[in-house]
């Protein structure tokens, strides 16, 4: 099978492992504006050489995994330049204005919106491992509008990465998707900022932070090239959860102020179901 | 050694496996309010007996880890019958009601006051674990109102956990720790309230809420019972914090609504240090 993968960092890397993995005798291609990643990429072998969009026309299967508005501008010339027998798979953490901007493109057939809910702080080819997707969610938008073969040939990828398929439309994806990922994204970067702001003596912070805070600010680590288009993109849904989050968080000052120590506690009891909740939740590498 | 453990959980009973197994000889009695829990700690080996305050009085050692606001009123009792010979120390996430509590108790020179920082997000006799605390920070406050040779003992003990001493005095532990512990299970606990109380098909978090969301809403499984009093305690702090993560949450808000995305992206970049602030923090058991 003829791969390419445009944007090879993490995702992109991941996904390049798992494929040499499946399918050894698969050629992957890469393309990055980043040079230094693609010679990276191509020392740890995650793709066996440099390509351009001439090389889509021919390609089975191309991972589009870059940032959301970088995505949004070049998919149609992505799409313009792949073959009929191309299906072109995004990854991108917004899926409304991605939908939207493709929509009538001659080629919308070729393309398959997905979203595999998985990742680490880390980016770059470096943070690439064989295994990220296994047993995760990958969210598919607008199934219905991609041609079946096409279809069939990347479920086949996703099935033998043992991903859970769930089929949602861009625009429900974009809300619950605010809530369990954007929110917390912003709610870890702006911890780490108030603590930062406050403990001007890092010392301090490394000796007393433990294993609470590192977890909790886990994702302010994460890529602000990617994460500012999302914010973008995902404004109105990503402006309502913050709004219910500063809400809540106002209440909860409030009962202290107020010495309510019985609704204190019931507000984390109550939050303590989350366990069951996420009891499901494969173990991520930490 | 005779060794007392008031309080046989996660925290307590860690130290309890740890003791063992750096002082095979030597005996220790566990004291618990809750008398399933301390059927289980001899069950599980943690502890050699069950026993009471009289037992006090020829303990070389007791570690008192119960939530800080029975602390507070038991510590007085608890060094009332401790012998001459006793060293008392604590494990509270709070240090100045505590330390005030006993500041002028006939028996002060037998308590050091410690704040070891570790623990998981589980609680009670199952979740102990040894080398809980090996290679992580432990807070001793007030250590010149520790009688010399007391100190001793009790440092001898953190030395073989390999533990790294800071030593504090109350008030700022108790402002440091605000910032870099407390705020943080707050902010977890109400992110886990906000998606739980949008997404009403909890189905949907599972299945999206991917390595980010779990991380970072973590503490939010965290022990009620334990936390309403440490908060509590710290209001004075803990609401100063509160309202500079709410501010700094409010300005990220305001950024997106005025379609300031450069000043997103400075707000995350700038954030993005705590990387190597963290860096020199050990890794902990997820």
């Amino acid at each position: 099978m003829k791969v390419g993968v445009i944007g090879i960092g993490l995702i992109g890397g991941s996904f390049a492992k798992d494929i040499k993995r499946i399918w050894p005798d698969s050629s992957i291609f890469g393309i990055d504006s980043n040079e230094a990643h693609l010679e990276q990429a191509i020392q740890l072998n995650l793709v066996d050489a440099k390509g351009d969009y001439d090389n889509l026309t021919d390609a089975e299967l191309v991972i589009v995994s870059i940032p959301v508005d970088v995505l949004v501008r070049e998919l149609p010339t992505i799409l313009d330049a792949c073959g009929d027998d191309t299906v072109v798979i995004d990854a991108g953490s917004t899926k409304k204005l991605i939908c939207e901007t493709v929509a009538s493109h001659p080629k919308r057939r070729n393309f398959l919106a997905c979203h595999p809910i998985a990742g680490t702080e880390f980016s770059g080819p470096s943070a690439a491992f064989e295994g990220l997707y296994e047993g995760k969610t990958n969210i598919i938008c607008e199934v219905e509008k991609t041609a079946f073969k096409l279809q069939e040939r990347a479920l086949e990828l996703f099935q033998k990465l043992n991903m859970r398929i769930r089929y949602m439309n861009p625009i429900a994806h974009d809300q619950h998707i605010a809530y369990v990922s954007h929110l917390s994204h912003i709610s870890a970067f702006m911890l780490g900022k108030t603590v930062i702001e406050k403990e001007k003596n890092e010392r301090d912070i490394f000796d007393m932070a433990g294993s609470g805070f590192e977890s909790t600010v886990r994702l302010a680590k994460s890529s602000p090239d990617m994460w500012t288009p999302i914010f973008e993109q995902n404004k109105e849904n990503v402006v309502e959860t913050l709004e219910e989050y500063i809400e809540n968080l106002q209440k909860f000052k409030q009962l202290l102020l107020d010495d309510d120590y019985q609704n204190v506690y019931n507000e984390m009891n109550n939050t303590n179901r989350i366990k069951q909740i996420l009891k499901g939740i494969p173990l991520t590498k930490s």
